[in-house]
């Protein structure tokens, strides 16, 4: 039995900031319903499954917060967590979840639109960031993949390349400190900003099904998963 | 109206090679039911509607050719195409496939567990194949990509990364030549082969949903879209 106290205190940032323009829909893809209820319910409550006692902060477009109460009501949605508004870019978004997050214990920053990451997945990257303080996780490409340099383009070895996922977990003290950078166009996850600071970043293997939904495809593909 | 004899020749070789290990199954994943057919039967018949005369020539394990045959009698599988044996690596089939082709015109190689693949992608692979001699369908990566050096990984720009699909369609003389150079451990796909031989690749757009089905999940997609 592990007594309460001992466990590390353990934070997400579930960042959602779509707008909807790749859906052909004007609803916000975290929003579009998915087996009846909302995508970023579904990816709140695998991290509920996962620690039930999880600080759970969620970032939201400032203009998306009364229709995500009103949601939450409608779909009778109690789990408890905190909204604060992003900014006009993932970075910023981040940036304000984390004045919300406490200063120590580790903090997860996940896509409020991948559902599907398995439970297995994140206690794998919650386990490996408290030994190493940066964890992220990561699946092979299945594809060949060619670099692009100026007009011309070339094979590269697959093997040394992974795709990257979320969550992303990190001691709190390293990610806050990170998030103190001025921002650079190459930020385009939490690990590249951790990076920048001067942190080395743990990879783990993350699950398959745990795509980010930004087309109907993708969400069709949710849709078979669930 | 296009008169026949202005049509430019066209072959497309199916590789089929899976033996089902990744599927946790014994049937070879190509053999696989999706919508009550085997997948490459539906791989075959994306081709047929591009061009109803294209040749179409399929590669398998030769253990699996009588299983094949047998198949396309229980189905009704009417569709004209070849058959012929592949080697122990996907290079050696598509060498085996290349004998079988004609001389002139255009050749495609394409991956028997890709059902999904539009007619959109392929014509747009042998239009600018027509053109430049070698062209591949590409997709541009969703995730953040990072690149293994040793015991280090790094994030790197996902702008200038495109994740490689097929067909791959090439002039058959080039691909014919390109096939004659020794095996490396780094021709994942025929654009590796042909750039090899000193030939430069065009790039087109392939469509999102042209999977490779290697695992049951990939199945679930696959059956998903159809």
């Amino acid at each position: 039995m592990q007594v309460k106290s001992d466990k590390i205190t353990e934070t997400v940032i579930i960042v959602a900031g779509g707008k909807g323009e790749r859906m052909q829909t004007d609803i916000p893809k975290q929003f579009i319903e998915l087996k009846s209820r909302p995508v970023l319910m579904h990816t709140i409550d695998v991290f509920i499954q996962y620690n039930h006692q999880i600080d759970v902060i969620v970032v939201l477009p400032e203009t998306q917060i009364e229709y995500w109460r009103k949601l939450c009501k409608k779909y009778a949605f109690e789990t408890h967590h905190q909204v604060t508004s992003g900014g006009s870019v993932r970075f910023e978004s981040v940036k304000n979840g984390l004045i919300m997050a406490k200063n120590y214990g580790l903090i997860a920053v996940h896509d409020g639109v991948r559902p599907l990451v398995s439970v297995t997945t994140i206690a794998a990257c919650f386990r490996e960031a408290k030994q190493s303080g940066a964890a992220i996780p990561v699946i092979e490409p299945v594809e060949s993949i060619r670099q692009l340099e100026g007009n011309e383009n070339l094979a590269v070895d697959r093997n040394k390349f992974r795709l990257v996922q979320t969550p992303q977990v990190f001691d709190a003290r390293i990610l806050k400190k990170a998030y103190q950078q001025d921002f650079s166009p190459l930020f385009t996850d939490d690990a590249s900003v951790v990076e920048a600071s001067g942190v080395k970043i743990s990879l783990v293997e993350g699950n398959r099904e745990n795509i980010k939904i930004t087309t109907p495809f993708d969400l069709k593909l949710a849709e078979t998963m669930l």
